[in-house]
């Protein structure tokens, strides 16, 4: 593995893993009133937008970041939506 | 400008302004509380990583977005420890 794809690994490894508390906090306290629709949506967005960015540059990083991303915000779409 | 860049610099546009309302809140309230320290640190961490990996892959989306990314969270990070 070159250094460059690892720095982009472990760039798209922190950022990715900052989700997490919030998803962990959600399922403990079943409260979402601290997050917005709105700011979830665009974060959705932007990171669907990334997933195809980084597909069309070959990108490895921008493409594992953003999936893994995407999905771990359309969980708290879900849980936001359902207890809401 | 080529539409693969339009579409990183519209996802990286997104995913940084996700940022402002936070920045705009802690101004406003002087509350940090919410935000852990540990979570801007690895954030910050992700970003400046990420700033390097564009910068790499001459990526501009990937450098705008996490360049005016990292600026964000250091006023946070700043706020956060200045308010503390």
């Amino acid at each position: 593995m070159n250094f460059v794809l690892l720095i982009g690994l472990v760039a798209g490894f922190l950022t990715t893993v900052a989700y997490v508390p919030e998803v962990y906090r959600i399922f403990i306290t079943k409260d979402t009133k601290g997050i917005s629709l709105l700011w979830l949506v665009i974060l959705l967005t932007g990171a669907i937008l990334w997933f195809v960015y980084g597909l069309d540059i070959y990108s490895l990083p921008v493409i594992f970041a953003n999936g893994i991303s995407a999905l771990l915000i359309v969980i708290m779409l879900i849980l936001k939506l359902r207890l809401h």
